[in-house]
């Protein structure tokens, strides 16, 4: 700090503007604070790393592959999608979106400002803006919502051109001959299957044995299917090495082996933004990952609270959006806490996963004893009309009591017919419940249903009926 | 019946192999009965009108178009789709389908027999089957569930040439190059809809004010401008005359207009297939609309259950798979009831209408004080990435309560999201509850997350906050 420098009071500070931070700035002004947001990247950086650079582009990029790989299965599609059009696209999307929010900030009367913010004592920060200036500001309550950045890994550093992490990569405005993906985790199986839809010839290059490892195997085996019907070479047990010459130098175990990549994506998963804040003149410590351990309400300690990448748990929007409300109401003195019955994670790949709750192997570790049941999404009506029967339903319930612990899906539209599986979740419900629960046909979602009715069948009910009965 | 015939002696006997009727002979073979399964159509006939020429075929041609449309907007389709290959894929799936019921019916021993059944005692039957044989049964139990066929207009009898049903449009091998459809409710705009995307120039004459006269304003209204965008003319209160020498003639009030049109689409509305039974010799009398009263468990009178569009209620697929084991298990003496909390239906026009439970103007006339939160699909980041942020979300709850009496979503995907909004409304939760879910971003079901969190700061909690509390 500057000798001398007069501190600005703030009300409630909020850093980092994604989706945790903007919507715990809208939630607090709404509460009747005065708060300010700071943003490295100030009014541009609205919407964060989600809306901007990932998730929100991703799917769009994921969609027009998609869509020109459906047309030219389907004998339409001559044109290859453009990626230059593309990129023209995207912007306009984000563009939409993020004006959306600044439109909701200013509204609210949040101030945001753009800079570098470094602690500098328990109630304090200097904000550095492009310009070099440093503004100090002195807070009553920080949110702190920097969230995460990809990994960079030694050899494999991001040069823009030849290797690219996840937000490079959904920069490109023209298609690679060759892509290597590093890390076959749910960024690099949605970028990798993308981009071989587009055409090029893309390589997993994945540590562990076989792709999404952190996902179980049975909803994996369509999407690791697909990929192989798409040409895409999976090399599992992999360690990559250098990039020269349009070639990746993969080792796995014994063996080397050299993969033609005009493009190197890494998507090796990713670190929060928590190393460059001065959190320990703030008097925060983050965990050995870089996370900010944090109470039920999401304080660190009073007048501090940390939400989205930063705090623990799965580094998703949602989970961010869910937690700022949270952290504000505590901060505000309320007896609140973060405690989701369960928090559904999708990976956009062909086709979709989505899961939400207990997999059998959780609900073991927690001392529950789970009943699994599993339908094909082959003989599903809906999705043999969209040219995708494959998947499977898994309906994880509580022996006994038939309890819906969790539900896996892989399939067309999983990524919407699990909010389902949610609400069942949050309520309490049962598979006899949602075997009960009429289901419009022909849908996807229908095959949730039929699993409930074979878990009823197998596990809870006397005997085979779904009918609801009179008491 | 002729006079010393002896009557073969039937447990249980189903009449239609529509989904109705396979899933009540499956339902009742698995409690042990002898099921005895009498299609006009034999083992052709499993399946129904629903999977065989109707919901799926249908939504596969949906589908195909909607594919060409939108490949064509993202300036890659440039072949049109080929009506004729489409023909090939439709009697795949479909065979695909219905070879799985022909199995699951032959692996539970449920006898098939095709024929023209009419009943000729309160326990008899007669089956003529195709070579002009006569077989008579002996009924203890019958399910009748013989389904509904295309209403025929006077002066627009289906001739497979000219004027085709829904069926007969299904089966279109070439496509017309000028259509006109008479009636606008959900079948008449998919398949309008569909054909104007495949490149004909369709026509909707309607004799209501607007099209989909049955939903709600406010979600048709997305539906509507896209017929107009693809350049289909919709006229209203409009009654559809003679069709000669590729002209309709179409009557509105005073004014006579001809509309260009190669081939009629007729898609009247549904009768049901109650009037060639001979039911009174069964004891059993339809309503005016040719449906047959049953009570709660779907018993007619003893021994006789009625199931499907036969019985009173929407004519939906997924209502007849939800009556057909209640049913069932009433015939077997057991005390049961058809008493789903909502019944969910869908349009799958562009977008896509889903609609649960009650709307509004349902609600205030069951005196019910409803409350109505609306937010539009714009804002919405993965409507966007689809290239479809057009559409509506409807929460419909009860004032004080903010228990969820209906959801009626216009958008992508709404087919799937409405999953969420039945079993949220069978399990009783609020709208708090659903804006406690977290739904997983970014999907179109998280605009179901918004109505909710509005229609809590509204209309539920004390003040702005969707968080859960601690007790």
């Amino acid at each position: 700090m500057v000798v001398g420098e007069i501190a600005e009071a703030v009300d409630l500070l909020v850093v980092g503007a994604g989706p945790a931070g903007y919507t715990a700035a809208l939630h607090a002004a709404r509460r009747g604070r005065d708060v300010t947001l700071v943003d490295r990247d100030g009014t541009d950086g609205v919407g964060g790393v989600c809306l901007r650079v990932g998730c929100i582009p991703s799917k769009a990029l994921i969609e027009l592959a998609d869509l020109g790989a459906r047309a030219a299965a389907a004998g339409l599609g001559l044109a290859a999608p453009d990626l230059g059009a593309f990129q023209a696209r995207k912007r306009a999307i984000v563009a939409e979106l993020t004006d959306g929010i600044r439109s909701m900030l200013g509204g609210a009367d949040v101030r945001v400002l753009g800079g570098e913010l470094r602690f500098t004592r328990p109630d304090q920060a200097v904000v550095r803006t492009p310009d070099g200036r440093a503004a100090f500001v002195e807070f009553r309550d920080v949110v702190l919502a920097t969230g995460s950045r990809p990994t960079v890994l030694p050899g494999l550093v991001p040069d823009g051109q030849r290797v690219l992490d996840s937000t490079g990569a959904l920069d490109l405005a023209e298609l690679p001959a060759a892509v290597a993906v590093v890390g076959a985790g749910y960024i690099g199986v949605e970028l990798g299957t993308a981009l071989a839809k587009l055409g090029a010839a893309v390589t997993l290059v994945e540590a562990a044995g076989r792709v999404l490892p952190e996902i179980d195997a049975a909803l994996v085996r369509p999407v690791a299917r697909r990929l192989a019907q798409l040409g895409v070479a999976v090399l599992t047990g992999a360690a990559a090495g250098e990039h020269r010459d349009g070639l990746l130098h993969v080792r796995q175990g014994e063996q080397e082996t050299a993969v033609k990549a005009d493009v190197v994506i890494v998507a090796a998963g990713r670190v929060p933004n928590t190393d460059q804040l001065g959190l320990d003149r703030l008097g925060v410590t983050p965990g050995p990952d870089g996370r900010i351990p944090v109470a039920p309400d999401r304080t660190v300690r009073p007048h501090v609270a940390a939400i989205g990448d930063v705090s623990p748990g799965p580094a998703l929007a949602h989970k961010g959006y869910a937690e700022a409300p949270v952290a504000v109401d505590a901060l505000c003195g309320e007896r609140v806490a973060f405690q989701p019955a369960a928090v559904p994670a999708v990976v956009f790949g062909d086709p979709e996963i989505a899961t939400v709750g207990l997999t059998a192997a959780a609900a073991r570790a927690e001392g529950l004893d789970p009943v699994v049941t599993t339908v094909p999404m082959a003989a599903n009506g809906r999705a043999l009309t969209l040219g995708a029967p494959h998947g499977t339903v898994q309906l994880v319930t509580e022996a006994g009591t038939g309890v819906v612990l969790g539900l896996h899906v892989a399939g067309p539209h999983a990524s919407e017919l699990v909010a389902a599986g949610t609400v069942a979740i949050e309520m309490g419900a049962t598979a006899l419940d949602l075997a009960d629960t009429i289901h419009v046909h022909p849908t996807v979602s229908e095959q949730v249903q039929e699993a409930a009715k074979v878990a009823v069948r197998r596990a809870q009910a006397p005997r085979d009926s779904a009918t609801r009965r009179i008491q």
